[in-house]
């Protein structure tokens, strides 16, 4: 697999954010449910299309991270979509464990209450 | 509904992205498919708290826009997550039409073929 030769051709448009060069990577299980948007630097597109599973770059540790390093939660790609602007990817994974590291399977899971001006947990905690 | 209240118990994250303080905003359909990512400022945030229907913020035109404004596929706030850290929002809409303004119901329309470096496009082109 040329790497390269594959990100060349994909026309991204990595955007600055936070001083870096970044793309915008949202991940979903394959019954769609959003797990978690970061972003990614060239370096983490890479190393995801080499292994399989998911880097990120982190804007505060500012560096590469492989998604469940340490917690053992990784992430296997199994789709990759592109938007029609190409500052962001659509991948859709095969989650271990949980997405959150609050212990929630999406980090998606405070949910605003506008009437009331609440913010509720939704979803089980695993951890 | 006091939309500045909202927002400072909402706890966000803006961050600096091309120049500007933005939010990273992801709708979905309520069968959890991804229409789109987009940016928004704190300006159309309110806006979209107060109308109902999503504003986004353009980096390349430097301005909020009412998703829809021209093309009438507008989109209406059904619910709204917020992430762990604060820095995205996923709204789940109803999307009149579709979503991206290249005619298909998501933006996210291009699958890749890593093992050919191929891309092509997937989904019912309505315009």
């Amino acid at each position: 697999m040329d790497v390269d030769a594959i990100i060349k051709n994909l026309n991204l448009k990595f955007r600055n954010i936070d001083g870096n060069k970044l793309l915008i990577a949202i991940a979903t299980d394959k019954d769609k449910n959003v797990l978690m948007t970061a972003f990614m630097s060239k370096e983490s597109l890479k190393k995801t299309f080499e292994t399989g599973y998911m880097h990120y770059y982190s804007t505060s540790r500012k560096k590469l991270w492989k998604k469940g390093e340490e917690s053992g939660n990784v992430q296997k790609v199994k789709e990759i979509y592109r938007d029609c602007d190409g500052d962001a990817l659509l991948f859709v994974v095969e989650q271990t464990g949980w997405a959150c590291h609050e212990g929630y399977y999406s980090c998606f899971h405070y949910k605003l209450d506008l009437e009331n001006n609440r913010i509720y947990t939704v979803g089980d905690k695993f951890d």
